[in-house]
């Protein structure tokens, strides 16, 4: 434990101040000093490095997110995946600067109580291992990947697979880990240029703009003969046309439904989902904590992947804690390829 | 096999010649007199006693029928399970007298292919079991409830189990599968007299007529701690419902959507299938043919326990082929309670 008077008083935190109407404003978060209380037993103070964005977030911010976690309460950081340095601890199991990886989110220090319910988890950084990997190809978003593909759709051998958001944070591991096993994988996306790095970088079979028609008709001209497993990150018109394409005893990995994220009134329904008792589907949602006692398989599997090369994982990098809310809103506008985190205090720009 | 001069040159057949709108009119069926053909090499001649009526063969009367079973031609006789008398057989395996069950319908006599994809099947019939159980108990309507309840929703010790439909051929048997398994059981139908039957007749715990109101507000009232397992008979408001009271890694089984079969424009969809992601959801759509493997074991089960008189299988019981369509639309109004099938030439009316 480090003493007390060491540790800075105030720290800086973007806030949710406004529930957004539709795709999210700038002026619905603002950046705020807020005063860093000092830590109690049991706790460690934080100092991030690394704040991840997930679509997921935005469902949060709905005054009310049925069937979903609890909405984020207004006037206070949203919470989510963050990495960053101890610099204090009151708490077993945590020495000054260990690397700690916690749900504390949107800002620069946080105080967290290690004995939570999801209490932050000490992680190894080295040469090889830098901290922000930690929210990417070996943090929560990979291993729902992960976690997606081989245990909630049950990836078997000669699957046809389609992934939508398949350029985003979760789609572009799905499509690689997809392909490493040997399946032919379609992939749609929000852009041509995304079309072309899916097929290009990731390797898919095929890849499409949902933009550029309906996705019932794109779908089974990508894949005529139909498909086995949908990994869903878009739910909506996607979830409808991979039902109609997908074969006999097809199962389909709800992960995602960012169509519906930003929907300010009632979102259509899912019209065919009868197709389920015809064709023998297996419809099934998950949320990656569901599946935490299989990070260790994940992150020794994914280390060996990223030793050998034959995973690239990329990221979007929003530069400075100012920048979030404008990176959290590109991201919502489908305007990053692949993960996006926020590098909290970029550097070069160290605080005087 | 029997002398083809012994046998009828002519049967009878209730053929569908128009495609309904709604709910189905009379005139949309026709009885016809209709040749019956010489059974070759590889048939049997069936004179059918009875004939089951199911609410999925009112989908199969739409021009299409997206991702389900192949649309009824019209003009012919609807396929359908049927059961009778062998009275010719040009088969190994088949003797005239043998109790046949095949999928050829709704016809006095059926000449069957015991070569086909879904070939007849010679059953056991004696004084303990009346050849009208194989529509029945020991049907595939029967087998439809046995699965979805132990394989496909997976039912365990614990489950609160909503059913729809409950008072109908498959519901009435989910009911008291799940009662004898000890389970809470709550189910909806369509009337209040239905609903006491299933409460004080077949056990369960709640049952509710979903036109008392909507059965998002319905359901919670009877099942205020939340539901596991919903075996879905109807589709629609009573899925979106089940999908709200849902707990935790609840689970679906897809069975029928009454609710949208008679319909005559787009149904609405389901808006809240996001439920499923957040509490980590399953839902499985399945057809009892894909599970015929467990066939053996669902009819020992059953026998047993109908034989320990702790199964009561209702029936409503059509008198008369010319009845048939009168009954085929019952059944589509609610009419019915339990499995509903067709005596195909009552007692003491003998054809002359």
């Amino acid at each position: 434990m480090s003493p007390a008077d060491a540790l800075p008083r105030r720290t800086r935190e973007v806030r949710l101040v406004a529930r957004p109407r539709g795709l999210p404003r700038p002026d619905d978060f603002a950046l705020v000093e807020a005063p860093l209380p000092a830590p109690r037993d049991g706790e460690i103070v934080v100092h991030n490095e690394w704040i991840s964005l997930d679509p997921s977030q935005r469902i949060r911010m709905h005054e009310a997110s049925t069937g979903y976690m609890p909405p984020f309460p207004l006037d206070r950081a949203p919470t989510g995946w963050a990495i960053g340095r101890v610099i204090a601890s009151r708490a077993a199991g945590f020495e000054v600067g260990d690397a700690a990886l916690h749900a504390m989110g949107w800002t620069e220090h946080a105080v967290v109580d290690t004995t939570m319910e999801r209490p932050p988890a000490r992680v190894e950084v080295d040469a090889e291992t830098p901290a922000r990997w930690y929210l990417g190809p070996l943090g929560w978003s990979a291993l729902t990947s992960y976690v997606g593909l081989f245990d909630v759709a049950g990836l078997r051998d000669g699957d046809v697979v389609f992934v939508s958001g398949a350029a985003g944070g979760v789609g572009s591991l799905v499509v690689q880990l997809a392909k490493a096993a040997g399946h032919r994988v379609i992939g749609s996306v929000g852009s041509a240029a995304k079309a072309a790095y899916v097929r290009e970088e990731l390797g898919a079979d095929e890849a499409f703009c949902y933009r550029d028609g309906p996705v019932g008709e794109l779908l089974p001209a990508a894949a005529p003969d139909g498909i086995d497993v949908y990994f869903d990150n878009v739910g909506g018109d996607h979830l409808e046309a991979a039902l109609e394409a997908l074969r006999p005893h097809g199962r389909v990995a709800l992960c995602g439904a960012i169509s519906s994220y930003n929907a300010t009134g009632a979102v259509p329904g899912i019209a065919n989902l009868f197709n389920a008792t015809g064709k023998g589907l297996t419809l099934r949602g998950f949320l990656a904590r569901m599946y935490e006692h299989r990070m260790d398989d994940f992150r020794r599997d994914m280390r060996a992947r990223l030793a050998a090369g034959t995973i690239s994982y990329p990221e979007t990098v929003v530069a400075g804690l100012e920048r979030l809310p404008a990176g959290f809103i590109e991201m919502l506008s489908g305007g990053n390829v692949g993960k996006m985190i926020v590098r909290v205090r970029p550097e070069g720009e160290r605080a005087a």
